[in-house]
């Protein structure tokens, strides 16, 4: 079960690129649940947003469609598929690409994996476009979390090198939608912004580091020793094309720490245990304290690049060199911040149905 | 099954720190393989070695007993079931500290997840002590993928901030167990074990960075989208106490560069297609992708420390001061390069059997 | 993921009755299986037939539609989104029933575990109609197995009481299609019809007993101790609405027999071990024995029949009486043999990719 | 994961007929379940007891033990290993029959799957005593039911055509454990008694029917399409060995009803939604309604007998003939009893923590 993830709120992913469709299916949704059409549509719509205005990326209205497991408005307990049908699509540069693998894509293990059956067009499963599928099922999980008063965030904190000043979760709210890299901070926004554009016509790409935040998630998620929080997150993060690092609080910065100033010192807040500082990003021994999760995840640079690269053609095997034309984002890193704030979602919303947490039929 | 890792070599642990064992149960090992107590034993007590020089921890003979799934010196296809009992146990500091969770450590999630039931002796299910089990399914799996020539190493590359130059793999197979730090570069050893040294003295402790590393892997490995090789050794390591970072390849610094930079060139090496550069660390779209594995780790420093610090009684719920005694490490990242290496031979067993690559019954 | 089945050949099952369509996915068909969707609709278009003849049942085109997994005529190794439309859908006679519970129907339970939020119509999740995805999942696997030359075969054994005399296995493969009760015994076949029919216009229904025959499966397949080929075999039987029992061999039989006459002797024909007697439906130890696997299911009478049964009002709470109306056909037996066949077809496949048998890819 | 049982209430089997132990883990166990090892000695005990007083079976103390997951009297929410040592162990005369499989038995499958590294002796991994570790978890899970009042008996129906007259749950819970048998009605008891013993001395061996039957189950345990209560169940019996058939309520019966016969009708009795009879065995729809779930299991008989049976040497492959000599028992169908009730106690708690009907931890 490959492309199923989560025990409780189980999502099965479906579709290429440029094939008919994106699917998702959600199964363990509880029923009563009330959902429509545009409740999904205004979440996956986000991930759209960003980078759009900076790229000449692909332009899908992707409609969303519900096949099953809504009646009457609500969630029956029946598996929930999503579609939103690919169109505007011109495989005509794969087709010229397909027994050139691009350096730094999944193109040449998918092709040794697959051989020749493996559908290359537009990165087949392996574009980014498959996680238009994990936007839908994040949207239906942030909608049950919501129930509970959990909220879970994500912007960009680090882009090309050019990182974010810390913002207030006030600030993170209000300013994460308002400029097209999703970042709280505008300043930076701003200098990220003109670093991607720049890159664009240089025909290279940019990385950076996303980092989602969880809110009000009661102490007890995570079930030790090997289904943690931590470790559940990180597995899903990892889906994510281009990612290629994740940590939770300090991070690889607690590598570098004592314990005396990594260690969160116990205090009292209404009435609650809480910590006075947040190393641990709201997890301890894989089990969330009540205070914030925090999860930071490295995006690689773009892969596909207007600039020549060697390659090899896997036909002939004699060395090539690779201009990557077409559609590709010089950063996709601005359109994969819904992408995580709906992995999160997803996950956590697996750990509140496995705690009990969330009911399977909801008044 | 929350105690339960893998799909196809699945291990389940059991036991705790103070309680009578540590156990791991491994089921899907194939037929055929060859081991003995001893082959075992020798993985195990390197994750004894290290620190030990350093420290005051608990000294535990821990020899490993088969209870299963052994005849005639080979497996036979059962569930191998592996002990360590344990002996020398001394509960009375952990009686003291019972309502006072220590700053850092999972005392505090433990408490109020299971209650009063919760074994809390030696930190229970909490204690790095479970990772002896990890250990010596680590020895089973890495003995498996020497069938198939899978080498499996792992070493210290930072302390305290204190980072060990690069080496070769030459070296760091020779050097990597030759200093208590488990470190290939034998000058930052030197220095990383004096840091302990002091961090101890000062009632502090220290985290650090460890690299895993899997040479000959076979391209591909690795089921997407959710079953990616990061994904799963990812969630594998963070089940390792202290663990708050996982990177692969270039890692948080792909985060840094330009896509022509990070994208690692093809090009033919002895007839087969290898990348020039292994910022990938090994694995591209969740697949192997022939060039060795790298991972990285990031140790936080030990929250047990002899410093005082403010916590919460839990019963009284009135701020309180807690210094730690007892035998802690002041830094575990040397005895976590054990595990860090069986974790990695474990995930990649399981990516093995998955993929066909072992048999079910060795010839 | 209660709506998944399988651990490497794994379905995934959505879609209601009176919603949009009924779909299914396939995670984990190897790459490389050419196939057309009229491979599939052949097949699906058995489940159709038959009783057809007998019954008012609703009639759909069921046209079959892939959207996913599947390019240039081959299988890629994604997941496979199979989806039939619902049209033709009156759901009327559902509303009335809504607070009315069928006696011997899921109605009561699923009333119950979902609450208001249950969809009703057509029976929702609960209907025959949901093995329509079972069906087409069965297509693909039963073009795998035959890759390694294993034939699935079901066929009606019992209708009302009546039997089948036993048949060889060609007169199976060629009589089982040719009536409208899927019977290899032309003559029993007549007489089941007939009682069928007399059934139906009594306002009753009518259960039987299909078996499924699965030969040429080599020695090897099933995971003891729990993943038997037994126990996945009727787990999914199961699954099947309406079945009640589950036997192998000589099933309920075996009770009755001494281990004298219920072993079976083991000889040597063409150079290979057989048994004499395959009083084990070709199952030893919960592993296959090389001998054609036999597998019985009883079918209850459908429970939607138009005589007045005494039922509750779950809204009133009151006793009310119940004639259900519409196009229920008076005995599903005929139908059920085509998902016999697919739910067989389907978790030998799962076997025999776990084994190794049918590769990941096929050349 | 071939050795594990259940999502949410696991155990995990490990161990040999002739190998150290048999070991049990489950994992899932809500902490703060106040078990002592005499509670589990009780149950596994009742597998003991019965047909020992018929025949030569093996005579062990099964003195049980506690690995892991028990502190102060109650388990922690840890994986619970649990295990009994094998002593007076004699296998010697599977050396001689370890190229002789006997006609009926797993050892030829076993034989061919795991070729020359199959633990043979007593029958290995396919021997009865791997279900002494059912009956140890079905201790712990019906202790677990009974906080929530679910009851679970298990009793002998039918042994070699000998069938028991139907008898209240009072008789059932009063008589079963009065005779050899297991039996509530004593006058069949003798008979079937008398057959056994007669069987033993003719060197032959007898089947027979267990019904299974659980009390006070609420409504709605179950999740269709796949994870239903009759499939997961019956899929958990077949892990019995000898078990050929499962039915519920009505089975195979059913298949002869017509549907105004077998549809339960519906009525109200204390408030409460019954049904009038219970052929629906206490399910409808995979889901409980709140009736008696009654399951009943076909035992093929003893395959181990006395008698000369014709079988193939494996490694000469020629014909041989086989006099089995030992301690078998002539009829395991009064030891199954116990072991039919523990499996149905686990899977029943398996899905009452799904549903949440037993909380994670027990105050």
């Amino acid at each position: 079960m490959d492309n199923s993830l989560g025990k409780f709120f189980t999502i099965t992913s479906f579709g290429e690129s440029h094939g008919d469709c994106i699917g998702i299916v959600i199964d363990g949704c509880p029923a009563g649940l009330a959902i429509s059409v545009d409740d999904i549509q205004r979440e996956a719509d986000k991930r759209k947003s960003g980078a759009r205005a900076l790229t000449t990326a692909r332009r899908e209205d992707d409609k969303i469609e519900f096949f099953s497991g809504i009646f009457n408005g609500h969630t029956t307990g029946a598996p929930i598929c999503l579609i939103i049908w690919n169109k505007n699509i011109d495989s005509s540069e794969y087709d010229r690409m397909k027994d050139l693998p691009r350096p730094g894509h999944a193109d040449f293990t998918a092709m040794m994996k697959y051989g020749r059956f493996n559908d290359f067009r537009g990165g087949g499963r392996f574009s980014g476009r498959i996680t238009a599928g994990f936007v839908m099922a994040g949207a239906v999980a942030r909608k049950l979390l919501s129930l509970v008063g959990i909220e879970v965030l994500a912007h960009t904190v680090e882009i090309g090198g050019i990182a974010a000043r810390p913002k207030s979760l006030d600030e993170i709210r209000k300013n994460t939608g308002q400029n097209e890299v999703n970042c709280a901070d505008p300043v930076a926004a701003g200098k990220m912004a003109r670093a991607i554009e720049q890159a664009g016509q240089e025909g290279d790409s940019l990385g950076g580091i996303i980092e989602g935040i969880a809110l009000n998630v009661p102490v007890g998620l995570g079930e030790p020793v090997f289904d943690t929080l931590e470790g559940d997150l990180a597995k899903a993060f990892f889906a994510i094309p281009a990612v290629k690092g994740v940590e939770f609080g300090s991070g690889f910065g607690a590598a570098r720490k004592k314990g005396s100033q990594n260690n969160d010192p116990f205090a009292i807040k209404a009435g609650k245990i809480i910590t006075l500082t947040n190393n641990a990003g709201g997890i301890m021994g894989g089990i969330s304290n009540g205070m914030p999760i925090v999860a930071r995840v490295a995006v690689k640079p773009t892969p596909s690049i207007a600039k020549s690269q060697p390659t090899v053609n896997i036909k002939t095997m004699k060395i090539a060199s690779l201009a990557v034309r077409g559609r590709h984002d010089a950063c996709i890193v601005p359109r994969a911040v819904a992408v995580v704030e709906s992995i999160l979602a997803i996950t956590l919303c697996d750990f509140a149905l496995r705690a009990g947490l969330l009911p399977r039929v909801i008044k």
